[in-house]
């Protein structure tokens, strides 16, 4: 009997190189990069030893001239391989990419990636302070389903991101519900992967610091079913620039997103049950849905917002602005964030914007940071608004 | 009032390289690789105007010796772009990478890669038959749920996927549930991204070729709570050699996932209502657990399966395997489906196992295809599979 079963894991031994090029055709050789020390300095390998010149370019080093990313040459060593290592780095989650004679390429030993609009970048995480809040721990998890919902309003099926909070399913309470929108060239994906939304949720949850919520991240693009890839126009190369993201559609539509999910979880369907934040064009967004829906969200948060005008976009959304901001001034509300870095180059009219809630009347937390238009400050902005709601 | 707004889209225009500087650290020249064609013919571009050799290696082409993976030499053109163009292609996912003087890289200008073990490499999809099947189509979506479950018999939460057809959230009917198990390196992302079963179960379902059915893909490397970089142990070079991988643990502690699976969804919580299969080590998985509780499964799927021995592992879950097997056979089945390639390493073992079922008197449904231990093969196993099930 036991002569017909063979013991297969000498097989895998004997011929791992086999079944290593028939799984996955392209093995790496057996570096280590980056190498996060427990001092926090970082080290980065990358084995090229017919290279000239080898560079890194990380998110935290400061931009050059005209905004060109920073970079730093590394040192060729033994075996060819190309070093760099960093001071101490502050606690956080960082990008990085590598220039080859003056070839871009990943990191090819480490498969930790994130896409951002059509540039795809290794990333790592320095731990002890924001890098803890970014990281998995051992605390309670959160679900997060990629479900369609009908959106009538665009005549379409769409992709949605959610995440309920750990517990959820097997609770018989209504949760508040976080709607969480993207900027320019994002889509439902942007939240959950480079804003690391459901690591945030579940360690802010666990340390008691935010209340249990839903969190639904929409697609902002009306013209789209989903993020590329994932809807029926297949793979091809996404772009800054979408069709009808910016013109009105999008928050006409948006109860479409509201209806769907006040019927399909279980939540507190009223205004105090209901927060609306966003990133750049998804603070615009949130602006406009709050004051066009003034009597539905308790809570809004505008993150590095994008304000923008009504005098070349014609849309019924932007019609009697401050008639509408007053509307939901009189309405009431509990919450109206603003955060934005110093360097952002919204931060000029974001700050005509507070002159003009100043002006009206309209009562603001505002939050002004280092640094400019990046996910580094959104998913700060995330973790200091996401505490202060439903409170 | 209206002075307050600008007309951000022009900002955008006039700043939209800072924006993108700040946004997404590095963009990319403006090509387009891969361009797939009606004729099927694809042509792959790479800009490296320095290079001395750029080549293309894909999963369609033939192994060369030792296995190494096949290659072909890219021609370098106008502005440095080194172009390589197939011949017509059968329609199915692919994969491939460029090596440029010898250095393996990804293509910069597809964002869409999957991570296999310790491998990114690019994907695309040829469309017309398998590639339509494998593609999102303008059909009703399935959810799909990343969650955690809690496993006693391991001591710890578990990260799981489950995919639930569309329909059922608003259904009030149970629905009966495929256990989908990986291979070895493999995880509880491995038949969601590589397998495309989302795709595929979307497509079979809104085709009435299969049942609608949940399909529930855990994590068979009983040692890890998850995915790497989804666990608590942080970002980590993947390996293909993980400890209690196939030692009987995860057959032993199966039932925690059955029973999360059956008291968090409506399903059919009955002998006709589940089927286990699983490809490679999954298959082994499916094999054991399947006979270990031998009144439970009535569908099993072996695919390209590493029939294994208990000679050197210690493990109750290997004792018996004949009288368990024949009271698999007295209790009675459905369907036992066993799917292999003719290139397969494995294929003379899952021969002597199915002479030894021959042997027992066991009936079971054989599938040999060409190819070997491929995605390509496990996806059109899936294909085959799920249609047979639950009628």
């Amino acid at each position: 009997m036991k002569k017909l079963f063979f013991f297969v894991m000498a097989v895998f031994a004997m011929q791992s190189f086999d079944l290593f090029a028939q799984q996955a055709l392209w093995g790496g050789p057996q570096i280590v990069s980056p190498e996060v020390r427990d001092d926090k300095t970082v080290t980065f390998r990358f084995q090229a030893p017919n290279a000239k010149e080898v560079k890194i370019s990380g998110d935290w080093m400061p931009a050059g001239q005209d905004w060109k990313p920073g970079s730093e040459a590394m040192t060729k060593g033994e075996k060819g391989i190309w070093t760099y290592t960093t001071a101490a780095m502050p606690s956080d989650l960082y990008g990085y990419s590598f220039t080859v004679d003056g070839l871009k390429t990943t990191d090819p030993n480490n498969v930790y990636l994130i896409r951002d609009v059509a540039s795809v970048t290794n990333v790592f995480i320095v731990k002890g302070d924001k890098g803890d809040l970014y990281s998995v721990n051992k605390v309670p998890h959160g679900t997060v389903s990629r479900q369609w919902y009908n959106s009538p309003g665009n005549g379409m099926e769409r992709r949605i991101t959610v995440y309920t909070p750990a517990g959820y399913e097997t609770s018989k309470e209504k949760y508040p519900v976080l709607y969480l929108l993207h900027g320019m060239g994002g889509d439902e994906e942007a939240w959950i992967a480079l804003g690391r939304t459901s690591q945030i949720l579940d360690n802010l949850i666990a340390q008691g610091k935010a209340k249990p919520m839903i969190v639904v991240m929409s697609n902002g693009n009306v013209a789209q079913e989903a993020a590329p890839g994932e809807s029926s126009i297949g793979y091809y190369k996404p772009t800054m620039q979408l069709p009808n993201t910016m013109d009105g559609k999008f928050e006409e539509t948006f109860m479409d997103v509201v209806k769907f999910v006040e019927s399909n979880y279980r939540v507190k369907a009223e205004k105090s049950g209901r927060a609306i934040a966003g990133l750049s064009m998804g603070g615009y967004h949130s602006l406009h849905i709050s004051r066009y829906y003034p009597n539905t969200f308790d809570y809004v948060g505008l993150f590095s917002a994008a304000i923008i005008p009504n005098d070349k976009v014609k849309s019924k959304v932007y019609e009697n602005i401050d008639e509408t901001l007053k509307a939901q001034l009189k309405n009431g509300y509990k919450l109206y964030w603003i955060g934005i870095g110093k360097a952002d180059f919204l931060n000029k009219n974001v700050k005509e914007f507070r002159e003009k809630l100043d002006g009206i009347g309209m009562k603001y937390t505002y939050c002004e940071t280092e640094g400019g238009h990046t996910w580094t400050n959104w998913r700060v902005y995330l973790s200091e608004f996401a505490p202060l709601l439903f409170k």
